[in-house]
């Protein structure tokens, strides 16, 4: 993509701070960089600096694999310790402290003194409400969640998740702004533990949990189960959709007219794990098991990759 | 496939018998008549053959896209009211007949009289264990469940679920010949109500079920998150895969060793709905909103074509 249309695409977004680079941050930084914007990154650990260089040079292969420029990114890269001077210009400031009330209610009253009065601001939490990291700000009416699923350089989705007080603008350019980097955002219509994704990957991974407990199969053994019949359907067409299509030509009303009970009655049925001390060390067991030889950095890269390979047939079909 | 070639990977398997022929029955029949299977069908509804014809008809399209020969399948077909009859011949016979406990024990009772010694015998059940079918049978060692996700055809995954008294070498058999057939098949170690696959879908889908009643997000944005997210990822690494790759270098162990307190909170966050008047309401408004223009028909074809797409690029990947 030339300079240009990215300017066109990305509209006024021409500088991006993005605070915090665990993965999470390091993730965006080249996803924006990619997209052509100018990053400035801001995290108050020395070590930063030289882990998200490491981490770009890693990123490059996927991001060069879902056609994305990959020369010169880091020309458009800087550090800048201080919050302050790192946001002062920004169009945009992605957040991905740690997750602690207070330390997000700190940065956000700084970011919000220093940040110009049209930056875009989001912060990537995955569990804590926009409502709550506003209270400090004075304008809260500013502050959206913008939380990717990660890797944010890879997975399509970003829940977008305003505060009681987050105004309907902000909501809306955090949306095109998401939208215009390429991913997929979501709005939700209500602030609620986890947001969506985390909740209903915790709701399988319960069941997955129970089903490994009792001995009914290995993990990978589920894994695969998973990667060959739900896992490739819910790629295509979501849990809704594809009860929908399973209700005959009546659909979903027809399947829940006449499936509703048995659902119900397989839903009390379901397991209730905890992770105590037998059920821990039978799953970190079988995780040495099916992964001990490889890193986890080698099962990662084949992992995306592959899901590169799914995008890009989705993004092949009509529609 | 060169009928040569089929004989070869499908070994002694020539003549197959379908007992059943709702959407699952004519499902299997085609995918053992394209995979050079000759097939007796059995049904006692005086319209089935009428309908395995037309639901043939348009199934031929996903088998192409498989990359299955498609022509003169029919030619290998034939309709057999009688069920002894039916099955006199049998090297396998799939039965998916309704999901009632008397009725199957009849059936297989019957079967187990008239089939060949040698005659794979495989149910379909997702529901009702091999262990309370076979209780009806001489021979309960023979009966294992061969429990498809929906289509067969098109699904990789087959759940081989011994009972308790299925031998050892019938559960060889059948995993060989559903690998044969180019299926994906999972033996379970215990028989457990709905097998594993839907009970992971049911759990995920009570959690849908709340977080839509709950006004956070409608059917049709939900499925685009699954879609945009977990569902892409469960496509290509399963659950427990995909939380050892979340986890850092230490993968799994460190996973649950530094989040495993939290997923226990957000487990005792999910929701609990039921399918109250209200929810029935709601869900099936939705539906209608979504899809209400569409036949069922029309959409699955579009879903089966964009699974196909996934599964060819999955193929191609190397491992």
């Amino acid at each position: 993509m030339a300079p240009t249309d990215v300017q066109h695409t990305l509209g006024s977004y021409r500088r991006a701070t993005v605070v915090g680079v665990g993965v999470i941050g390091i993730s965006w930084t080249g996803l924006f960089l990619a997209r052509g914007l100018e990053v400035t990154v801001n995290d108050p650990r020395p070590e930063a600096e030289h882990e998200v260089r490491t981490g770009l040079d890693q990123l490059l292969p996927a991001l060069a694999d879902l056609g994305l420029p990959t020369g010169g990114l880091t020309d458009r890269l800087r550090f800048e310790a201080d919050l302050a001077t790192a946001v002062a210009e920004a169009d945009v400031v992605q957040e991905n402290g740690p997750e602690r009330l207070e330390l997000k209610q700190e940065l956000w009253a700084l970011i919000e003194q220093a940040a110009p009065a049209h930056a875009l601001l989001a912060t990537s939490t995955s569990g804590i409400p926009a409502s709550d990291i506003a209270r400090s700000l004075r304008q809260p009416e500013r502050l959206v969640v913008g939380h990717p699923f990660n890797p944010p350089h890879l997975v399509p989705l970003v829940e977008i998740v305003p505060g009681e007080q987050t105004s309907a603008e902000t909501v809306e350019r955090a949306r095109a702004f998401y939208a215009a980097l390429g991913k997929r955002p979501q709005v939700l219509r209500r602030e609620v533990p986890g947001f969506v994704a985390n909740r209903l990957q915790s709701a399988l991974f319960r069941e997955c949990v129970h089903l490994v407990a009792e001995g009914v199969v290995t993990e990978a053994e589920l894994d695969d189960i998973v990667t060959s019949s739900i896992g490739l359907r819910w790629a295509v067409a979501g849990p809704f959709r594809t009860f929908h299509l399973g209700g005959g030509p009546g659909g979903l009303p027809h399947f829940i007219a006449h499936l509703g009970k048995g659902m119900e009655a397989r839903w009390r049925d379901l397991g209730n794990p905890t992770f105590d001390e037998p059920t821990v060390t039978l799953l970190t067991e079988q995780a040495r098991q099916d992964f001990g030889d490889r890193t986890v950095a080698d099962l990662a890269a084949e992992r995306d990759q592959a899901q590169i390979a799914l995008m890009r047939a989705l993004d092949g079909l009509p529609g």
